[in-house]
């Protein structure tokens, strides 16, 4: 496991939170109640950070510096953005909105690499939700190629709400399924979200319920899917064809 | 570095040598030059295996077990094809042959992706240059996500040359080039060879010229270019919609 932007031990912690930093998720010592930790918690609980309660041998193996004292926080290397910065970039550039929303990937070259990706296809933003995903890490950075200096990505608690926020601001949500409807078949014109899945398991139940279709990429091989930043990059750019051919 | 693949000791690479073990890559100190090592060096040079010299340093730093006694080689974890494969598969299958051809890159994870990508796009085959690339090392071999299994990958000596001898078999090249044309407005349906480049340098000038087509994705952002394995997921996948919108 890397450590990149992990803050290890308790007043390293409590200075992170007092600076606002954007803690992405708190590692504590299952059995560590104790004053300064009970501070350290209602901080993360006033914030909606993630706690994740764990053995001290975790944090052991975790920890750099050796000195966690039972806390180890994971930061975000860079800030989120929020909903209205995606409409404010699709209103700036006159288009209708396009959104790319990420259901749990896990890895941070995917998510890097999709953030490129949403840049370079004229996406106006990327949506990742709060719990079970990879957030704004150092390798994410890197991997993101300055796409995060351009391209808004905002975290939000729950995905399949944040559609149904979205469709009410006029947005249609494609959702990326082997199953669905060959992509070159359908509209993806209009404004849209596009909703990319978790390496493993694709879009989860629950967030494919809510979408307005399932689109597909041809597949013309033998092993069962892509790579999720390579089909992450094959939809955006269906979009970008037809916005392309409506014009 | 990781040393998945890695063979060390002198004995022990004489005997992947003997046992007919692929090996990408062959790092020999500088000022070892002995016996047993002139045997290896001999058994490399039949193989047209590249070989690097280099310090004792860098072999002590790639080294897991401490034991290398001037010598590492670098196994391909997978077996090449050869370029009849790849016709082969495309006269089974009854269509023009598709190849993907990558000058360069560098990152397994790309080439794996790349490879499952080619699968999935019913391409067949994938060609890689001996020199200054990554082989199908482990990691390759699981970014590939079962590919290798069906997907031939071809390892050649020099690019350029067998981009002439497979247009004298009727194969039309696109090179992948941000100043190309964009590849909306071309035909990619005949019997064609995909180029796409290094990580960071794109696609050389020398294979670049050998090339029929520059090809461009279009590009509505801010920085400069998408990850290797996304750009050639787009562009295999304007291979397929073509070659389906032509049927």
């Amino acid at each position: 496991m890397k450590n990149e932007g992990y803050i290890e031990g308790r007043n390293a912690v409590m200075e992170a939170f007092r600076s606002g930093r954007v803690i992405d998720k708190l590692f504590v010592q299952k059995d560590a109640r104790d004053g300064s930790m009970n501070s350290i918690l209602r901080e993360a609980k006033k914030r909606d950070v993630i706690i994740k309660y764990v053995e001290k041998t975790r944090l052991d193996e975790m920890s750099e510096t050796g000195k966690h004292q039972g806390v180890i926080a994971n930061a975000a290397a860079y800030e989120y953005s929020e909903l209205e910065d995606i409409f404010a970039l699709a209103e700036e550039k006159g288009e209708p909105p396009f959104v790319m929303i990420l259901d749990e990937i896990e890895d941070p070259h995917n998510l890097g690499a999709i953030i490129r990706t949403a840049n370079l296809a004229g996406a106006h933003g990327v949506i990742i939700p709060k719990n079970r995903a990879v957030g704004l890490t150092a390798t994410v950075v890197k991997a993101s190629a300055g796409a995060l200096n351009y391209t808004p990505v905002v975290k939000v608690t729950n995905i399949s709400k944040t559609i149904e926020e979205l469709k009410e601001r006029g947005l249609w949500f494609a959702c990326a399924a082997m199953d669905g409807e060959v992509m070159y078949d359908q509209n993806l014109t209009g404004p849209i979200g596009l909703v990319i899945g978790n390496e493993g398991n694709g879009v989860s139940r629950l967030v494919r319920e809510k979408c307005d279709f399932q689109t597909a990429i041809p597949m013309k091989g033998d092993i069962d899917s892509l790579n999720a930043s390579v089909a992450a990059g094959v939809l955006a750019f269906e979009v970008v064809r037809q916005r392309m051919s409506k014009k």
